[in-house]
């Protein structure tokens, strides 16, 4: 048995057992402090609410925020959960890490980022508090979906620990880039371009060229997909794909700017589609279609339309931006992703640069673009100024000057995931964090008890008396039954 | 090796790579055109919308349609992309093509069905263009629903660019009759028992009569489902089933009307849970269930109550309606199925017969006999006239006369169907589309680029010193493990 | 072959051919004279709408109820038929019984559910009839989770029929102990932490200690899950994560109080992920995680805010609440169920007890606590009224009285669901209701038709001549493909 028990040896220590209940433990009760220290209800939120509407002269319960933006935070945390979680199920066997891992490190960074974005957008000067409704909670889950695409690149190669260091870097440099380019910069990205996909494509791929595994081709086996692992992508997917029109609305403007921003997304999500099996279609000798094209690219609109989906980008400009961008993710993950692997030594295991670092970008130049071709004819006079918030400070910016900051925005969106990615992927080198060896990459039992392999990869030793014993090659179990064999 | 190769001779070319691509690329760039041409944001999508409320006095933005029907419109999108998607995943190996062509001819369905729709329903005279909002994407989705029932009596035995071509017909027919039977008819059919449901089921079930194979038996070992491809159906399944409420009534009449249509809809498929259990437990010696009957007739109550479920019905007659369903369609599936495949020559993969078709009729029925009992001291003369929208043209028509027009608005839904599947159907018989062969049919290998199968089925091949090759019949493919055998 | 017919051999009868269908076709039936007799729409679904609104004042559609609580009943819904019924899929055979028999007693019950919930609540003392909208069909959907709940205890060594009688008892009992709660003693319960979790907690406990099985080991190799079965019943596990928040808010008051319910629950939630994760890690030699845990334990913080969840438990108290409750619920299933299990001889399939009974009592408890601590201070003088319904004949009542009636409800909670749970065990112990034998219990084989085992257990017998004909040790069919040896 000597040559398979090579695929069982350990060259790292992957014991997780005293770093991941303390970080969990430790990062936990911290919450529990700061949130004592400074989250409260906002007043939407609170029993007081009562007093408020009176005071403010509110005639009917149906105007609490909570009521416009509700259906949409709750579609926005199935794309979270779900959509992201079952998305990067496709490798045959690292389902459990893939929806589970993603499930733990989105629950401490929504809270982590309740905080940090408290901290730089919502802090009340007087009272010192953070004040928190559902529109908070949108935030925080954008916030974490900035990290999840990151863990798309890094899936599988690194260990839950790695995970949640990265979130908080993540968490923390997003609130950051978000305050640039939001309040200073005063940019618009409503569905996150360049503040979610842009950061979080760049932020990841960082990472994981810092990470390069030169002998990654060990655990080849264990890359790729199988039969069903294909399908539960597909739940990802359909979720992500169903529900980006929410995405890209859940805090655009009450009215118009909702309903205008649905049916952006929704159109250029279609049009994606058709673009995606073209060139999928196109790659192969036979027109056959590529499962991770059609798992991927399908979604490669959405991303590019999170800045320009509240604007009147027009319903047949929704349908070019996901015409361009179906075909440009799609030849991303036949060509780019190969070159990035071999040339540049980034390994992206999920292909976030063509689904979220690429469209991210298209999505931040489509936005400043659209800006700055917006005009009063089109717009009407307040609905410029409603749409750019041309108020207080920035009464006075025109559109072309506000085309300017958009491209600035993802300037700088680039530049702090990038650097950013450096450091923490320089941080998570250390040999303390309890990654896998090259050889386990992909692979659930090395975090996982896993209770038997789906598919069995047999060992016969056919015994002289005609009865044999089998030994399953994946988990090393002696299977329960014993084949009997009549020669 | 000879006897296997069997299985993977193709007497048919079913190389896409140029058709497929074309059509695609082709009729996007058409979909961009036209709606450059015609599409505009309606009123409360539009940045003027701040002028629209100041103008017809309206004080909160949660009046605007958005608020009443977006909750809807994302359970029905839910409905047609997971729930028809992963309904007809219950193949084993199959489900690709469920899941992805259902992606594909959804998402230009939709985008066709905006503008058909839009040319019959609502292009503005004066301005030559159509205005969208949210209830447009919501009846696009409803559009797309006709010919996804149609796939389902099809599938496994088209190639994608069929499906296209199918979607592209079947949206146009499905306009031309919605336009008689809800507009020139009057008919009442909010959830869509006719206008969808009996429309898309003889549609798909003559398409699949001209396109009959009578050598289907060839690829019999792929018909039928493992028992994972069975829990994926039932994803769709019960997404169909829950959302099924929002689906009949998110179009309805804001406040009570879709209130009611909730209900209704609520209860009537309930109430065929209990029928469809009952019946299939009936047909097998021991009360064995049948996963086919739980996966499908279970929303026959839905289909049913399309029509009627705005009307005042009644909770008891709701839940009549679903206790008939229930019986009718799992009895169906039992005894008429194998009826009209071997008597009728009609082939229908799903049971759509079963599932829309005739529970569509019986809806259609269902219909005008509660339309036609409909009285001033059940609705109240106001509701009345709200219910049927006895305005205008038709301010002077009784109920007796509504119901004999709801019984001619099926009867065109059903000539719809069946003439336009057998126009249809001749032109998908045509030698180009690239269709599989008998013995092809059920198998994803065709047009997807499969990893791996699900299940082995192996060859050994043992070797003299005691090793052995395995190769593995249904892709061809040699295992990366040699099994090693020691005799 | 004598051998592995063991496996199949029955001592039980398990035939309901006559008793399932039986059962379905008189309750159903039962079901629509019943709602002829009492149930009618309410007035914000009736369409006398038109009227209510002129005579109330009501100046726009939507201030009818039901666009305050639609979105969350949806999301109810989908926990209780994908959520409930895709988180017991987890074991290896019984996916079946698990996502189907749930759709089943669901179905059912939350028709009872809106008789007897409408009889103990809503009877229209001069009419005599039950009126009824969209809150009824949340409380219909709360009632039947109680007997979902209790499913999880006896889940794989039931019957169908044993189910619907279980149903049948649950909801009555529910009924009744709601109304001493919620009405008599005017506890508050928005999101169930009693009235459902507890009540059915101990329901499906004490049922599953009358059914006591000394020889269930006899099916041990049925019990376990494989690695897809685990990542079908993450499908469950998230669904119910996500949307826990409407849950907790969907009955509770209009405005804030449905605004806090979500905001503590999001939090709560997202705490019992980090600590389930540190103590799942804990339990393993290498610090590997237990699936078991993730998708279960994680959910008792949910479970536990169903009480407080519309309280100002203030955002850090939601997450102390979560952060207990997942160390609790975690350990109890490393811990308690064990002892559970050998000592009291309660088998609990699913581990109800630590994901339902612990934390609903916890729940109870911190429901009581931060009642008697509220105070005029943190919630306004109107705010207080509001939360605890100071009104009509409780308008005197101070909170720490209110304290000691929520400890009140939690114990009739608990003497409800261990007394009703021995009275319906014990009807259940008769030997006419089809149950499984104990060798046969978890296997989907004995109520459902089942297409083919997902993992092939195989018997090879080698023939003389080099073929050999391979058994299915499971199914005990003849594959279809005989495999060719070539020695």
């Amino acid at each position: 048995l000597t040559k398979h028990t090579y695929y069982f040896s350990r060259q790292k220590n992957t014991n997780i057992r005293l770093t991941l209940p303390v970080v969990c433990f430790v990062w936990q009760i911290a919450m529990i402090i700061l949130f004592g220290v400074f989250i409260r209800y906002d007043e939407e939120s609170d029993t007081h609410w009562v007093e408020t509407k009176a005071h403010d002269n509110i005639t009917s319960d149906i105007e609490n925020d909570f009521y416009f933006r509700y259906p949409s935070f709750q579609d926005v945390h199935v794309m979270i959960f779900v959509g992201f979680g079952f998305l990067m199920t496709f490798l045959k066997r690292y389902s459990f890490g893939a929806v589970g891992f993603n499930f733990l490190i989105a629950s401490f960074g929504l809270q982590w980022a309740l905080l940090m974005q408290g901290w730089f957008h919502s802090l009340d000067p007087q009272t010192g508090k953070i004040f928190i409704g559902v529109e908070s909670l949108i935030n925080a889950d954008f916030c974490v979906a900035g990290c999840l695409i990151a863990y798309g690149a890094v899936l599988g190669k690194v260990s839950p620990v790695q995970l949640l260091v990265m979130t908080l870097f993540g968490v923390t440099l997003f609130a950051v880039e978000e305050y640039i380019i939001l309040n200073l910069l005063h940019a618009r990205d409503a569905g996150g371009s360049m503040v979610i996909h842009t950061f979080g494509g760049y932020y990841g791929l960082t990472i994981s060229w810092v990470l390069y595994r030169p002998n990654l081709h060990q655990s080849k086996r264990m890359q790729g997909s199988v039969y069903h692992s294909d399908i539960f992508a597909m739940i990802g997917t359909l979720f992500l794909w169903m529900f980006w029109p929410s995405f890209n609305s859940a805090i655009t403007d009450h009215g118009d700017g909702q309903h205008r921003a649905v049916i952006n997304t929704y159109l250029c999500l279609a049009s994606t589609v058709l673009t995606t099996v073209a060139i999928s279609s196109l790659s192969q000798k036979t027109g056959k279609l590529d499962m991770v094209h059609i798992q991927n690219s399908t979604l490669a609109g959405g991303v590019a339309l999170g800045t320009a989906a509240e604007f009147m980008i027009s319903p047949y400009g929704a349908l070019i931006v996901g015409f361009f961008c179906g075909i440009i993710s799609t030849m991303g993950y036949i060509f780019i992703s190969p070159f990035l692997e071999k040339t540049l030594k980034i390994q992206d295991t999920c292909g976030i640069h063509n689904l979220h670092a690429m469209p991210g970008v298209i999505g931040g130049i489509v936005g400043a673009i659209t800006a700055a071709a917006a005009s009063e004819s089109v717009y009407g006079k307040q609905g410029l100024i409603n749409t750019f918030d041309f108020t207080g400070d920035f009464k006075d910016r025109t559109v072309l000057t506000q085309g300017g900051y958009q491209a600035a925005g993802m300037c700088v969106s680039i530049v702090f995931g990038v650097v950013g990615g450096a450091i923490v992927g320089s941080i998570l080198k250390l040999p303390i964090w309890g990654d896998p060896a090259d050889e386990n990459c992909f692979d659930d039992e090395v975090y996982w008890e896993v209770s038997e392999p789906a598919t069995h990869h047999l060992l016969f030793i056919i015994q002289p008396l005609g009865g044999a014993i089998v030994f399953d090659l994946v988990s090393r179990d002696e299977l329960q039954t014993t084949f009997e064999i009549f020669i």
